[in-house]
């Protein structure tokens, strides 16, 4: 980065977990108490924003589904304004901004306008959603990969692979996948996935409001909507929360042998 | 939990990020400060550590890869000695515990042995890889699903599938992935991958010795020998650093449609 980007100012874009502030790493908090200018997305907490200074202008910028939203071009054009303007500016996003964040659009902008920027990783939401349910995303015996997939896409319904979703075994991290759930459900079952397979809504995980739905596949839909889920939430497929598992099912921790590669 | 579980003693399975101090949550930091006992993996870096209170039992149960290592049955069985005797265990995982981290076993054995646990999420090491080199787990046009995999498991190298992972466009991180490139190179190039598919390796993410190595499929095992990557890394398919990629390659903003789903 040249000395004139700096003093122009900067944008740290920024992972803001997944809801509770102890969830915040160190390095977000302090880059947000430095910030002049804080941006933020909708489903950051109130928690997490009272960690900016006092005098920080703070603005956010939420997308709220089938409302009034601000749109990318905007964002994009604020953080350019107000870090071209000399700024220090935290533009904080839910979860990890990585991960189904929209982050490249805003990094193409501020590398357009010739401004500095760094990213902060943060803990995303299924990572939060997993550990409230006390599963692995990935375990000896079960899963040696796992999917983070989205429900919607810009054209709709988001198309997967879903014959290797459809195996026993497999384990996926679905965002945005409650207005899908119907799709993923008839997607899946004609790839002949088990009804039985185990599926987790968790709704604002880590936050006080958390929810958990713990369903099968064949009855998703119907669980969701008794359940009242809504908002944001990750659906795991192929994950049921530690408590619902049979003793039976949990590893007998004396016969796995230790395994050098790891 | 029942309150005398919570008397006798309890673990906090905590992931302790990738390496740099910073990317630890508050969480993380409070509950390493509370606790009476700390047990440690290897990779779980020394100014973490420091955070530890002074008349803390500090214990490190690494795993050296072909060296002397600690059982995973002698973890557990520490941390059920400590927590039983009414000890607040701090047990630090490096990265997310729920993300290749052998989580279930102790998991399991904490609840064999009645001991109250909670789970920590923390930043994984291809969270920071990705924000090292600025680049999203997914992106709209390009991935709308990424995966997580191991080079590894109990067997040796891991089979996996490759003929979805050889398909253009196909995103994943490959976690413990250095010894089995070769393997993993034959395995997607076997299934039609493109030879020159990006590949990016990273080892270290976030520490002051990160390393980064920016090559193709068909030049994976040469660039990893050649730059002396030989400690853990993260092996990323399919994703270039951003300033590898040509300004063509970025996305037009002004083109984008503004989605509600997001």
């Amino acid at each position: 980065m040249l000395d004139e980007q700096t003093e122009a100012g900067r944008v740290a874009l920024i992972g803001a977990g997944p809801g509770d502030p102890e969830l915040l790493t160190l390095k977000a908090r302090r880059l947000l108490h430095e910030a002049d200018v804080v941006i933020y997305d909708r489903l950051v907490s109130s928690e997490i924003l009272e960690l900016a200074r006092r005098e920080a202008i703070v603005i956010e910028v939420g997308k709220i589904p089938d409302g009034p939203s601000w749109k990318q071009d905007d964002i994009n054009a604020l953080m350019v304004q107000h870090a071209g303007g000399g700024a220090h500016v935290a533009r904080l996003k839910s979860g990890d901004p990585a991960v189904f964040g929209r982050l490249d659009e805003e990094m193409d902008a501020l590398d357009n306008a010739g401004i500095a920027f760094e990213i902060i990783p943060g803990i995303t939401s299924a990572a939060a959603a997993a550990a409230s349910i006390k599963v692995s995303w990935t375990r000896r015996g079960r899963n040696k990969s796992f999917r983070l997939m989205t429900g919607h896409d810009v054209d709709g319904f988001a198309e997967h692979d879903w014959r290797g979703l459809a195996q026993a075994g497999a384990a996926a991290a679905i965002y945005m996948g409650v207005r899908a759930a119907r799709f993923v459900q008839g997607r899946l079952m004609i790839h002949g996935a088990d009804p039985d397979t185990p599926i987790t809504a968790i709704e604002n995980a880590s936050r006080s409001d958390q929810k958990i739905v713990a369903t099968t596949l064949g009855g998703l839909p119907d669980a969701l909507a008794g359940a009242g889920i809504t908002g944001p939430a990750i659906l795991f497929l192929g994950l049921a929360p530690r408590e619902a598992l049979d003793v039976a099912d949990r590893i007998d921790t004396t016969h796995i042998p230790t395994a050098e590669a790891l």
